[in-house]
């Protein structure tokens, strides 16, 4: 196998599904690991005793490799590190906060680790940490989101341009052909977010679900941007907030309306009209509930129809 | 040639230069026709007059098809289709507007028509229309954009599944990787913009060409969603702009700041302070003055040994 993600994770897809919260316990990551991908325990709306819990189920589920994602912002992460190590987690990918923390700790005992980037400067930072690989969550991405507002299609190219680190492409993927689009530009894997989010095996709730699968274009939007970027469902809550931010509403005004526990309102409990329903802009492209495996398995049957026929296409030689 | 777009222009690359205000007359359009892609007339800035002068120029100045944008909803429109059809232009993109406007008695005279669109409501009327091929501009695209913000990952996709048109992607076009990755896709040619804006044939004022080669990652973004959405350069009146709208000023009041003439003073005279610098998130991948036929080359060459890469790369079989 001469796929850089394959060869590090030892993997037989380089297809990543995306850590989430509310979304991805042991069930779906380890129905992903088992299809051939890469499947990633969300371990940020977890204590340290579930993350505990979730590991084991996992490693009863499934004898492939699987991950852990930690946000490294948030209050556990420092114990959930601890849980990994303790059960030798062999692959961990890190997000949201200052990838030299635990790099070289997890590095030292054998973990592969990848960091979570949306543009150049974190890009390095996390390179001069030693990572393993980087994903490059494009603007497209459902959830969390940089900034800058840079898509998959300039910021693959311009991570590729100042690293040599294996790259999996984030936000905007969904089928073979997106794949095929990201190693076009530069990208040796991709990472899975929402269709995943909204297949069988996930733990959100059904309403969450279906909310992903009946999603039309431009009905999930990037908001929040005075707080932390957030893409979104634009139900009653995004609306709210919209009339808010319309009017100058502060940062303080809109993290008290916020509020908290929000997502898990919204993705684990079903309130569609005041939960925050994190999704990708690939929703308007997603449309029925499948299983973890179906979804491997039409990753692989479009990408290799795309790249037959791109290779067909031959029009300049 | 089995490209679909090569075939209906009778061009040898299915590359397309924008229609840019202020950027493409008769010398842009010309040279990048010369050199083997579409080069566009942008007559958004034109007076009916001259329009005239730059088809007649660009006439003289090749003998390969080249083609005029109209921006439908400019006050001109008229006059200028009446000018294209007497001095029989082959091929028209039609954008801002209503395409069943003029398509008919385009295409009864002989006319290629090509209508640019950023979400699927819009395809499908341009389709009724009857036009030849769709421009899916993404939101990465200078300039005037989408509301719903859908970038070109997830906007081809959207388009080649609605419709067996040719599409043309636009917004995130940079260079044989870019153009190789919209194949992917679906798309089956690409249009570029800010790279040809600051090409040395380009007629925009020498401080904009800088400003373009100069801008960093993030240092282009989406505004004046209120009135009609742009992608400009973040300068000084930008942030103005920026701090009315985090104030929570009005549609009317953002239209009385902008007044008339901003993007001619930014683009045209160069004003990098107060003008509206329109250009594409790309404007950081893009870091030297090349010449249209410069440009071509290296997309063609770029696009070969990525292509090559990506048949290589066969690890799936």
């Amino acid at each position: 196998m001469n796929n850089l993600i394959t060869q590090l994770f030892q993997i037989k897809y380089p297809i990543i599904q995306g850590g989430m919260v509310w979304c991805s316990g042991w069930k779906l990551a380890s129905a992903v690991s088992n299809a051939g991908g890469l499947g990633l325990i969300g371990s940020g709306s977890m204590t340290p005793g579930l993350l505990e819990t979730h590991i084991l189920k996992c490693k009863e589920a499934t004898n492939k490799p699987f991950g852990v994602n930690i946000p490294l912002l948030y209050p556990h992460a420092e114990a959930h590190i601890e849980i990994l190590l303790k059960h030798k987690v062999p692959i961990v990918f890190t997000s949201a906060g200052n990838p030299a923390l635990y790099t070289k700790k997890l590095k030292e005992n054998g973990c592969k680790v990848v960091h979570v980037i949306a543009n150049s400067k974190f890009a390095l930072k996390a390179v001069e940490a030693g990572v393993d690989a980087l994903v490059a969550e494009g603007f497209e991405a459902g959830g969390h989101n940089g900034k800058e507002e840079t898509s998959s299609f300039c910021l693959i190219p311009q991570i590729a341009r100042i690293s040599q680190l294996p790259i999996i492409a984030a936000g905007g993927m969904y089928d073979g052909r997106s794949w095929l689009a990201a190693e076009a530009l530069g990208a040796s894997g991709i990472q899975i977010g929402t269709r995943f989010a909204a297949c069988i095996e996930s733990s959100a709730h059904t309403n969450y679900k279906e909310a992903i699968i009946k999603a039309l274009e431009g009905e999930t939007q990037l908001t929040l941007k005075q707080l932390t970027p957030v893409r979104m469902f634009k139900n009653e809550l995004y609306f709210q907030l919209d009339a808010m931010i319309s009017k100058g509403a502060s940062s303080e005004e809109l993290r008290s309306f916020m509020g908290r526990g929000r997502s898990k309102k919204g993705v684990f409990e079903g309130d569609l009209a005041q939960g925050e329903l994190e999704m990708g802009a690939v929703s308007s492209l997603i449309n029925k509930k499948e299983s973890a495996q179906e979804i491997i398995s039409e990753l692989v049957k479009t990408y290799i129809e795309a790249r037959k026929k791109l290779i067909e296409n031959n029009f300049l030689s």
